[in-house]
């Protein structure tokens, strides 16, 4: 309840904008490197082929996000394409991440749909996955609406993201279960500030919902991505896919979260792909990773301070 | 470590003549009716009857230990023939464990073999399984061929134990798997005080080890006694059956220990068994009981002194 809490005040706080410009202007001084690979696509290559040595695998995230404009996101769309012109060249997975709201979910649903296509079609060219990334609840619909139509025009290398916070969400999954082939879902928690109307507010119901969802998931066939930290439910994971002897998973962990959990899941045998964010809009992604964990905040205060 | 010192302590305590005769005159209200059905067997079969009415199983453990007699070892042979006599007329299973040392293995492996065959015998006889129960690491081996030589007799309804602090049980359950059919065997963490010459003295090993050993078993196909109250443990557990959609597993708790899980366990489907102790000889396992949890002793205190 308090950790709710934590997250609520903190996220409310960083949404404040004196807040937001202070956090800005003192950027990397404050411990914003732990989370996010750099500004540049370059910077995030160096972290991707330095975490491919260790045996992790990747995947890009692109940062940006709550784009109203068309103009930004042909911009944002354009930067897109630009990155997976440049992983073409690269030796390791070429697997990247997408808010819809950067194509353009937040103009329209035939926007993000034309841009989306777009990516879709550069990633199949190039050899490229993309993830859609599920944001907060007015998008959901929109998002499912894009994978689902994209998928039936032959998009197989796109995968989305399901919530368990989220009511709505089994049901989704059952949805998505129908399409053939299976489909990729990577699993979360959720990570913005929903209400009780959408979303449970109880950690326990949460977290139960979200083992419900990944056994039902890895049960019907589909490739799961366990996107968490959560050590219980990691290790549940792992006896499962031991039962199972299943394949079709992978752990899939943040940048800078965890990393001694990251080698040991992958020394155990698990693939592990890591979530690098990299580019100028970082707040609200660094945000929400300080929300997570008071130590967090911690560990940027004192950088701020001492 | 701090749970390792309070449970050598409290055993050590619970050893000194002064305190064993006080807490066997206070007796009953002590609280000991909290872990003991009864003394009699007539107070045991009320208990089974009951918890049968909740969906939980049961096995019986008359209590007694380190016999050094061979008189005495006749006397509790014949306690435990009478039991079985009685369970004949019962509707609900018919399960008992044994420890090896109530048959005479503290006099001779003969004698402990001449009574545990008397025993398996009359098992036999009225349709109900034994579980030869582990000791002290003296009783090991003696216990282990025990279970051999009558296993290789036809008796294939004895199982025993294996606790997962000894170094050695790994070993032990490799060897046993080599029987055929395979057999059921209980894991446990273990319960005695044994030195880091032959166990593990670190939580973390003793339970890394325990859960080796339980998908070793299952994945070989031996039906496994998942004896323990450790939620982690048994939510992996859960987790594994699920993915491995085995069978061959029960849960097994002890009587008064948890009771809600109990129930929850049996409520989602798992066989859950009680083991459910009886008889006048209860110090040692009460002494136990305690001795695995602060919050038993002040329990205990609090009806001595309140
Ligand atoms: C690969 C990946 C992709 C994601 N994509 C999305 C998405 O598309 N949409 C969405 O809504 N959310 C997404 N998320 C975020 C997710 O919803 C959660 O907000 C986030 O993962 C934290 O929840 P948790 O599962 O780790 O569990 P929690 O219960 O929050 O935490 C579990 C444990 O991990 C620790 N921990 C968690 N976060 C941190 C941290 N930042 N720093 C240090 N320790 C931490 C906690 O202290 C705790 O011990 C994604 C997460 C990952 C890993
Ligand atoms: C059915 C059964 C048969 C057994 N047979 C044998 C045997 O043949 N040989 C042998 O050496 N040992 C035997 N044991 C005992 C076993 O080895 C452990 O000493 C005992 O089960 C406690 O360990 P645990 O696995 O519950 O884990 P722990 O790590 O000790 O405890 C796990 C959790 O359960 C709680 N808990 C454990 N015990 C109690 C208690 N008494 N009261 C309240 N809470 C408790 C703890 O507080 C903790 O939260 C048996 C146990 C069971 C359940």
């Amino acid at each position: 309840m308090i950790e709710g809490l934590y997250r609520r005040g903190l996220l409310g706080i960083a949404d404040t904008p004196a807040v937001a410009d202070f956090v800005k202007s003192q950027g990397w001084k404050l411990g914003v490197g732990r989370f996010v690979a750099g500004e540049t696509l370059e910077d995030v290559l160096r972290a991707v082929r330095a975490l491919h040595q260790e045996g992790l695998s990747s995947i890009l995230d692109l940062l940006g996000e709550f784009i109203d404009t068309e103009a930004g996101a042909e911009a944002m769309t354009n930067e897109v394409l630009r990155t997976l012109d440049t992983l073409a060249q690269e030796d390791t997975e070429r697997y990247m991440s997408v808010k819809p709201t950067q194509l353009g979910l937040g103009v329209s649903f035939e926007l993000a749909l034309y841009n989306a296509r777009r990516v879709a079609e550069r990633a199949a060219e190039v050899g490229a996955r993309v993830c859609l990334d599920m944001e907060n609840v007015p998008y959901v619909d929109g998002t499912l609406n894009l994978l689902r139509t994209l998928y039936g025009e032959g998009h197989h290398h796109l995968s989305t993201v399901l919530q368990s916070y989220l009511y709505r969400s089994m049901g989704d999954l059952e949805a998505l279960l129908t399409l053939e082939p299976k489909p990729a879902i990577r699993i979360v928690k959720g990570a913005y500030r929903e209400s009780e109307a959408v979303a449970f507010q109880d950690k326990r119901q949460v977290d139960d919902n979200y083992r419900e969802m990944l056994y039902r998931g890895l049960e019907a066939g589909a490739h799961i991505g366990v996107a968490t930290h959560d050590e219980s439910i990691i290790r549940e994971t792992e006896a499962f896919v031991r039962g199972a002897k299943a394949k079709n998973y992978e752990f899939q962990l943040l940048y800078g979260v965890k990393p001694s959990l990251q080698r040991a899941l992958a020394a155990r045998g698990h693939k592990v792909r890591i979530y690098i964010p990299y580019g100028e809009d970082w707040y609200g992604y660094f945000s929400r990773r300080l929300a997570e964990r008071p130590a967090n905040l911690a560990f940027v205060l004192r950088g701020l301070l001492g």
